[in-house]
């Protein structure tokens, strides 16, 4: 079968690999209809080390059930499935308290030995605890959203959710990628009266204003804090969700957070340290990391399938395997802002 | 009236100064029965530059109120009253969320010509969003914890409420200090189930069990870490309260903390940074900062009048005005715990 396999920087290549089969009893075979690329994929497409054996990418997908091990009970052959980037075991301490992301367990699509999934098909370890199976068929326009509840669009919503959005709350969302934009989804559907999207993309920002973004502040460092603070009476969001990962984003964060505010950051940290003085004396906290997307999909499908919310907006791009290089280019000199493959 | 006066590191003095008196018309004039002296009062205490003026010193208090202003309209002469360490305006949009430390016209007591409670009497700030009156006459055994309410207990009670402390919780608390043993209070009042006291002074942690420690570590360190992740499962705990301030103590509460789990951290930062790596991957949130102790005595004071806490036990010392030198010398040779003053 054919996957995407990244040998370095900037090179991606579509390669012949052994077939997806199962492995453990607690396996599933899922046929992948729709994957994409994340922003997280470009940090190695920027920096990694040439390696002659490469990396298996891709960690959002749908797909179709094609085989179950023994043990799997609740998944069944047939069943369309939303892939969460993450695996785990369903049972644990963690899993039961919604935080699969930490499952003792677990893992990450595209890491330690499990494939990813750009590619025709793929192994799903803890089939029953990571695939969630979607209630009879969907409509083919509902594929993009489906998927983002893959990543994207619940790692928005944990952005939110940790930052404590809340009805009539001034929130402003750092980053005007696919994540940025799918947290401004998540804080107006959370009830947020202000939101403030940070970011200098014309066609990215406009999308976060269909999506709810009452403000645009293009400006960054001082000046942005500048803007920002005069947006919101001279005090600051009461929560700010951080989609970037660099130093200048989460200073940035913590200097438009209000007194008593909350910053939720989803951006992979770049950066060395949060500095105590611009949270300590306002009372700020600072929470956030991998998305236990798994755990929100309840939560937010009913949207998705009502149409309340079209996460699935923010691809841009729709392609086959052969032209995933081509996609990986294309994000990474933003001239797509996200990328769907339909292998 | 007698004042107490830090001139420089290690040099308190008690001096006759001018009189207190009203100045505002929202100020209230209150004769100071109890006061004490803070752990954060010894930050100064260790490192003050010399200065010929000094500084006044306190921002604990029980008193009586002598006068008022004319614009109080809710406080009384004659009211037995709780200074909170901050005062604040009562009306602002951060005090009526209960932030009060964020207050748009508040400040500390001791500080940027606010004087100090450890004196024989003081002019209070916006009396009647700063003083919390207490319902009628005190018995004097209750004194001790009712002066806990104007900074330790509610500090205590800061770090467990941003630590997220839930029923059934495993609860870390790391330092032995007043603030240290009223976070054991907190945690055991939200129904912590284990409660680990992080301190090496035998006769704090022991009274920390006494306030419903179940276990107490005296490692410092990894050596702690390993014993905190072994008491817990090796999870690590839901919530740890941060009370010492120190580069150590920030360190050792992110690592200690489980996946999902949170730090409430009322130390005043003496670090340069917190790591994103030991909170980001494990989803732990930090939070905390100066406590905003005026919201929480409401809640906090009919547990202290029916005597279901009891945190005026931190208090080993009463001494007369007279004698403060000597207990700032004793606390900060850690031989008194919290020194009250009977001025």
């Amino acid at each position: 079968m054919r996957a995407t396999i990244m040998h370095g920087a900037g090179d991606v290549r579509i390669e012949n690999v052994a077939d997806a089969t199962l492995v453990d009893p607690t396996d599933a075979l899922v046929r992948v209809t729709r994957a994409c690329i994340c922003g997280s994929d470009l940090w190695p497409y920027r920096s990694m080390e040439a390696s002659e054996t490469g990396q298996s990418m891709g960690h959002e997908a749908v797909g179709v059930v094609e085989a179950v091990g023994d043990s799997v009970s609740k998944i069944k052959v047939g069943d369309l499935v939303i892939m969460p980037f993450a695996y785990s075991d369903g049972s644990c301490e963690f899993c039961h308290d919604g935080l699969q992301t930490a499952c003792v367990h677990g893992g990450f699509f595209g890491s330690a030995g499990v494939n990813g999934a750009q590619a025709e098909a793929l192994r799903i370890p803890f089939a029953d605890g990571t695939l969630y199976a979607l209630p009879g068929e969907m409509d083919e326009a509902l594929m993009p959203s489906l998927l983002t509840l893959a990543d994207v669009m619940g790692t928005g919503h944990h952005a939110a959710h940790i930052a404590q959005v809340s009805p009539g709350n001034a929130v402003a969302v750092i980053g005007d990628g696919a994540v940025g934009l799918c947290g401004v989804i998540a804080a107006k559907r959370l009830g947020a009266e202000q939101i403030i999207i940070m970011g200098r993309h014309p066609g990215r920002t406009a999308l976060a204003q269909e999506f709810g973004a009452t403000e645009v502040v293009s400006e960054r460092g001082d000046e942005a804090v500048e803007r920002v603070r005069s947006l919101t009476g001279g005090f600051g969001a009461h929560a700010v969700l951080e989609c970037v990962g660099t130093e200048q984003a989460i200073e940035t964060a913590t200097a438009i957070a209000r007194s008593g505010g909350a910053v939720g950051r989803v951006g992979v940290p770049h950066y060395p340290a949060v500095p105590p003085e611009q949270t300590f004396y306002k009372n700020v906290t600072v929470g956030g990391g991998p998305a236990p997307v798994r755990a929100y999909i309840d939560e937010l499908l009913p949207d998705v399938l009502e149409g309340r919310i079209q996460p699935g907006r923010v691809f841009d791009r729709l392609i086959g395997l052969d032209e995933v290089p081509e996609g990986y280019r294309a994000m990474d000199q933003r001239e797509a802002l996200k990328v769907m493959i339909e292998p």
